[in-house]
């Protein structure tokens, strides 16, 4: 073999190892939040984290570091694939070494408390349940933080563990942009009557849900012999290996939306982590690109497929003979308009695809005011239920769905919601290049045919793992980087024709 | 903290890391076979290689050995109990490390992949898919032997690695002795009328089976807040965690005992493993003594408790409840004498608890003759279909119904097959013995009631974890070493009154 070769052989080898790990720590994670008996958490909690401490100190290996540093700056002819690899590794490695593997043990085993406790709290309807262990997290990523380095606010070092590169100073921007244009678009409908969604209330059995449920994505050409699709109390989607994608799903027995939009949700993640290249394991060039184009995956499935009349052309009459009963007397046209009614509401998850950027604005606001240290975790709920009244005009009822309605803050992932914007935003700036290239594709979904759009996805973005940046990636798509701009198309042309504004 | 504590600490520490990846390895293997995609397994193989080759290195660290001398070898104070787990793992550091990490996950690879074979061998009953993989395995486990090293025989290598210190010697004694005793005894039954066991045949519908199962498990104190249970084709049972047991069942909509007592077995093998005190995690003090004793623990709840009039005459009427269409004109006398009936059949996991024996000794005759060189992996078939001629004088219609039956070989778990005797035989000798000391039992478990037995054994067997070795243990359970003569007792008593043989 030559020096490259062997070298680069060694690279995989050792990057493959983590991959291991880090797909066994998948699927304990998975585990969890689906089948593992309840006794089993604390055990769990030290499996995640010694795992976790592992794939840190494989990850941050001086002898690793030295073979990418040699392999990039030796004389060798890297293709581009291999030398973005190998970068994408280094600055890995440059910024995993800041931390020490107790300090990644220690959170990894916080979390599964936390976990526990945000659970317990959100149940009982008690935020001082949570309140002690949210202020250890907290405490563990400011100091994260610190250790990791940042230059203005400690937000921007958390903002880069899931968007590379992205600073407050452009969130602020964009959800300046949302002020300026969304949030008037959507004062307009607020004023509007409401179509009526009703129907999606009432006796819809479990199984009939599931059934459906693996229907669609089975149209979506989710490839059930490469992932599966299990029940848990809040779905999620986990990887365990290229082959290995798991999707989980909520069924709700008296309200039909909640299982049909995490589906095909969930569905959108799935896809995106089918489309990576196998061959690419354990690689950069195997891996998502970011939280936010993953994120543009979901939602473009989820709001530019799953809520558009083309789709439903084709599902309606098979979900209307599911649920003869609750939807025989409904039409397409009504279908259509309930599954898009926009209102005010609580639950961020179940929000309709405008109003949901409030509720990420809403939580991107409270984040930064605590990490740039203007409040403390006592404050939360009352700033909470105060942001919710100023932006939504709502008054939280109980905590469960106000401050303690998501999971993230337990897991630590504080940074994460404007990748859910951003997500979005990219969603439409894809879609509408995807409309761009495939004139067919409205006809297509109208008879079901899911497998151009696929196709697209993957071609376009999924196969490239990492090798472009999100921006970079949004330009070799698109040809521009990310704007609101086709959101706001998309949404003034969607919403004008429902509700008659404009 | 004293310099004691101190050492314990750490020596406790590295151990609980190491039971940390060998609970993850558990949950892998676990969902390997229930709901892994088909498409993931060769992923999963080497997350698992990954992982056995990092447990091994761990738990054969120089580090470790040394802390563990010092120790030992210190004047500390030492409770027995610290001495007996010190030693223990000196002992398997010792034997460990002889084996490099590369051949452990050469072997762990190797497994994975033979796995597969085995299956699809067995699917469509050719033996020569499976052939390579079992011969590639058998070369890997010679190694081993060579590595490990043995006395007289290499297969003495294979029985240590389930029953420390066993050797073909006391294995052919104590064959021999079934010879002499159990054989003539079985002739004798096979002579006379057989009761009728037509009634396991029929409809029973998955769910109810389902849910009979669950009952069965709860009654017997399973506790299912620290475990579960689902399906798989070849049931088996795993320790995740110390509060975290999986069991695995199959259902047969045509054949109501697969299930029924398949339940049972692996709900003894739970029990044992709920059993151990979860405080000594990672230690030999929180561990089985081994395959024998364990399997003495499912056999013990199978036969002297799953086969017994006492249990089923709380359990029947309840069965009958169920399947009333199948069992309403079956009364409890001919159930208990069909679940009983003794008679040459095919498959081991579904023999008579008496000629059960001969599928094993015929194993264990055909992995010494490997093992010693005798006979070669091509000439396997028509050896098992000899040998079943002149054990039970059957005709094997083919190798899914002869040699491929077993799952053991693909794992290249050779050696193991002993210790299912020995564990039935070990179980007799229990059971004899808590009829003595639990002089209400029979009456107890008449009524549904299994938490006293339940308690008798924690107390005595599960609680002690590796203190004591599976002689000393059944010395101090019933004062006397492993011996034939209970399991022969109860083999007259029982079936002596079903058969009016003596």
């Amino acid at each position: 073999m030559t020096k490259l070769s062997t070298g680069y052989e060694a690279y995989l080898d050792q990057m493959r190892r983590i991959a291991d790990l880090k797909g066994a720590m998948s699927l304990l994670h998975w585990d969890q939040e689906t089948y593992m008996p309840e006794k089993a958490a604390p055990f769990r909690s030290r499996q995640l984290a010694t795992l976790a401490g592992l794939s840190h100190q494989f990850a941050t290996d001086p002898s690793l570091e030295r073979l990418v540093n040699e392999l990039l700056s030796g004389d060798l002819e890297l293709t581009s694939g291999q030398r973005m690899n190998l970068e994408e590794t280094l600055r890995e490695i440059r910024k995993s070494k800041k931390l020490s593997q107790a300090f990644i043990e220690k959170i990894t085993e916080t979390q599964s408390r936390a976990f526990q406790a945000w659970q317990e709290a959100r149940k009982r309807r008690e935020y001082q349940i949570f309140a002690p262990l949210l202020r250890e997290m907290i405490s563990l990523k400011r100091e994260q933080c610190e250790v990791i380095g940042y230059e203005e606010s400690p937000y921007n070092a958390l903002l880069d563990d899931y968007e590379r590169g992205m600073k407050v100073r452009q969130v602020k921007e964009i959800f300046q942009e949302v002020g300026q244009e969304l949030v008037p678009f959507i004062r307009g409908i607020l004023l509007q009557r409401k179509p009526k969604n009703d129907f999606f209330h009432g006796n819809f059995p479990h199984q009939k849900q599931w059934d459906f449920g693996i229907a669609l994505l089975k149209s979506m050409h989710f490839d059930f012999r490469a992932g599966r699709q299990d029940l848990a109390a809040h779905p999620f989607s986990a990887g365990v290996s290229p082959h290995d994608i798991r999707l989980t799903t909520r069924i709700n027995e008296t309200d039909l939306s909640e299982m049909i939009w995490s589906c095909i949700h969930e569905g959108g993640h799935g896809l995106y982590e089918q489309g990576l290249r196998s061959e690419e394991y354990g690689l950069p060039s195997g891996e998502a690109v970011s939280y936010a184009i993953h994120e543009s995956q979901s939602r473009l499935w989820e709001n530019h497929v799953g809520r558009s009349e083309d789709f439903w052309t084709f599902h309606f009459p098979r979900l209307q003979a599911t649920f003869p009963e609750s939807l025989h007397h409904v039409s397409l046209q009504d279908f259509y308009r309930g599954m898009n009614r926009v209102e005010a509401s609580y639950i961020r998850t179940s929000a309709d695809e405008l109003t949901y950027h409030l509720h990420v604005l809403l939580r991107f606001e409270i984040e930064l005011a605590l990490f740039e240290g203007e409040i403390e975790v006592e404050d939360l709920p009352s700033l909470w239920n105060s942001k919710m009244k100023s932006f939504l005009g709502l008054e939280v009822p109980d905590d469960s769905q106000g401050v303690l309605q998501d999971v993230h803050w337990s897991h630590g992932s504080f940074g994460y919601f404007p990748t859910y914007s951003l997500g979005s935003f990219y969603a439409a700036q894809f879609y509408a290049q995807a409309e761009k290239e495939l004139p067919e594709l409205s006809a297509q979904l109208r008879i079901g045919e899911c497998l151009p759009l696929r196709r697209w996805l993957e071609e376009k973005i999924h196969r490239h793992g990492k090798y472009y940046s999100s921006s970079d990636l949004s330009r070799e798509v698109t040809g521009e980087t990310l704007s609101l701009k086709p959101f706001m198309n998309y949404a003034r042309k969607k919403y004008g024709a429902i509700y008659s504004v404009g």
